[in-house]
């Protein structure tokens, strides 16, 4: 292990000597942090790379600017799509050619779900998680009412909740693999496993594990695969969404959305619709350029580094702070609603509290950023590019003195909105 | 009138002098243009409006870099599609709350064709016109295979092309009001008329026009609109898309796309999906804040803007420089595709040659920057906002020596791509 946590005497000083020891420890400076910040939210939002910032400055000034629409060929926004996927591809474990970015995750949710429909014929159940991201289960739900015999199964939510959940009649089980709200990990490779076992497609949402921890689809056998790209991959706020389809897919697989960009010939401006090789027919219309150019920053800078190392350094995040939580909270109304168990859990810790819409409030009042889901829950990322030891010492420390204190039914606290 | 061309006598000093006189030619210095450059491309992509530069410095330096995930508040980025759809809302006539900015042109397409399927139960054919940009003609054919019964009709060309195609089986008839090729214009109130005098729903394309002329989709009883807001807007390299539903259809109004940001209250993270109020229940995913912001910049840089003086000026650009192409180049290969009367047509100007695509590089070479759609056409953009008599003049003179010396044919022009 990187990261030894002391057995007993831990205080700020034993923190910040992990800091001083940890080999990611440079990565920080990478990102545009304010000070007095503690920022435990790129769960939600990743911050600013630097690099952003000139790659930014150069996509508008000079690409937009002075290059105009001869940019689509000469800064290489036409291939921005395919390119940037590329460079995102190591960090699921794809090849290149497996990954584009496009839309936002509903829509390439929307795309894979009509697309595994479609690869499965006659099968017409879509299985989800009633818990995972709301947007997931939306767009699944719209299918019934898309696409005739189209039905939406849910999970009971049991210990054996995938196998009992499927059946000869499931074309596609689409599940989140870290939950949004509690950080429980599902076993990416035995649910895809197990869903292939019933003949089914296995689609996976990984807006929440991607750039916290090292991920094989291709190890796996996973089919399908979208992702947000604002979390820990700090591409920007919206930033456009991933989508994976693997290789052995690449020939039947078919979009629903059949737009321009996803054409085999986009500027030949042709009457029929003939879809491009492979998983460019995903694309489909116009991409938001400068939103791409600021997660191609992002991903550069994720360029070299190892997702172990990265997954390590999360557990560790992750363990001090439940551990100083434990030990420095008054126990009684906090509960830590994630997995124990660092294998079961992603990069995220989850406490429950009955005022934590208050007393997160109140964390963030003091500089100590995370968020709150209703109806009780806080949120604290924990992001091994640029979290500190001494981060979750001092969040711990924060919240400990709050609840000690009960000062957050001290405060007024009016809008209750925050983003995943 | 404000720009009137003299009857003889035409030279570039004569052209000077109506840039002299342009009310709107202050307009130009808020655009940053290239120097050496007759930026005639605004159709495709539209230039840089300084203030983009500012917003979108304030949106990445501030508003994530130090906000982070409280601008979604702090900053209105949650409100942000809703807020800058209402901002454009007048450029077409529509009220602030029947607009919103989501997604790509094709993507919010898409959710307008079922929308106008599922308001028009028992009918089932979408008519579309196969001389539209390629991207809707292939959304509409998508739908064939994914809605049972759904059937793609094309208009014929002719001159009563939209009432042939009309029957009770019609639910929408989608087209573009300007055509992206020849700039053909179709009347907005007359066509909508024909459409809803035999039950069908009205989906205009709005991308080629918005922006060159006004539009009053109010007047014209018009159901439905999409756009880009990438070409006379000025929003930036794929900026996100308008979509624009008439108030008496919100109550019934359903997107096949229900994603969490169309949610009646997204931060209830609720099991089930209950659409928004309006327009809003068309927003799907997590929207691109960073070409949202620039768009908004664009937008700002509207308002106040008469778009009949717009108009007026746009006519006056497209005659002089027709006008010039037909006085100074020489005869034969040459041949005006668009409509030759200002009230067909929309603000560029499209001119045939059997070798168009390397007369354009020519001109580009020369700093003129139109662009060539295969087989034959090349387009002369005219925005008002920034582009003056003299740069048709120097537009049409450049074309004009490079046919007469045969120019084109003596260069190498490897690159064939270029962007709507």
């Amino acid at each position: 292990m990187w990261y030894e946590l002391a057995a007993d005497a831990l205080d700020r000083e034993a923190c910040a000597r992990l800091d001083d020891a940890d080999p990611l420890a440079a990565q920080r400076a990478a990102f545009a942090l304010p000070t007095g910040v503690v920022y435990l939210n790129g769960n939600s939002l990743g911050p600013l790379p630097q690099a952003a910032v000139a790659r930014l400055e150069h996509a508008i000034q000079h690409e937009w600017g002075r290059g105009l629409v001869r940019s689509w060929n000469e800064a290489g926004w036409f291939d921005a799509p395919r390119r940037v996927g590329g460079k995102m591809a190591h960090l699921i474990g794809a090849d290149a050619d497996e990954v584009v970015i496009a839309d936002s995750t509903s829509v390439n949710l929307f795309k894979l779900l009509v697309a595994a429909l479609r690869l499965r014929p006659g099968r017409h159940v879509v299985v989800v998680d009633p818990h995972d991201f709301p947007t997931d289960v939306y767009v699944a739900q719209g299918l019934e009412r898309l696409i005739r015999g189209c039905e939406v199964r849910s999970l009971d939510g049991g210990d054996e909740d995938v196998v009992q959940a499927l059946d000869e009649r499931v074309a596609v089980v689409a599940l989140s693999h870290v939950d949004y709200k509690t950080a429980r990990r599902r076993d990416l490779a035995a649910v895809t496993k197990q869903a292939h076992a019933a003949g089914a497609l296995m689609l996976w949402d990984l807006s929440h594990s991607v750039g916290a921890m090292p991920i094989d689809v291709r190890a796996a056998d996973v089919d399908l695969a979208v992702g947000c790209s604002y979390k820990y991959l700090s591409g920007g706020p919206g930033s456009p969404a991933f989508l994976y389809v693997a290789r052995r897919l690449h020939e039947q697989f078919a979009s629903p959305l059949p737009g321009w960009m996803g054409h085999a010939a986009p500027f030949e401006f042709a009457a029929e619709y003939v879809p491009a090789a492979g998983v460019s027919r995903a694309l489909c219309g116009t991409p938001p350029i400068l939103s791409l150019a600021a997660l191609e920053a992002a991903l550069d800078h994720w360029h070299g580094t190892d997702l172990h190392q990265v997954r390590a350094k999360s557990e560790a995040l992750c363990e001090l702070f439940i551990r100083l939580v434990e030990e420095r909270c008054p126990s009684g109304e906090l509960q830590v609603a994630s997995p124990r168990l660092s294998g079961e859990r992603g990069s995220h810790v989850a406490l429950r509290h009955p005022h934590g819409y208050a007393v997160m409030q109140a964390l963030i009042a003091r500089g100590v950023i995370g968020d709150f889901r209703a109806p009780d829950l806080m949120r604290f990322g924990f992001a091994p590019l640029y979290n500190r030891f001494t981060d979750a010492w001092d969040a711990a420390i924060a919240l400990a003195e709050i609840l000690v204190a009960r000062s957050w039914d001290k405060a007024e606290y009016a809008r209750r909105r925050t983003v995943t």
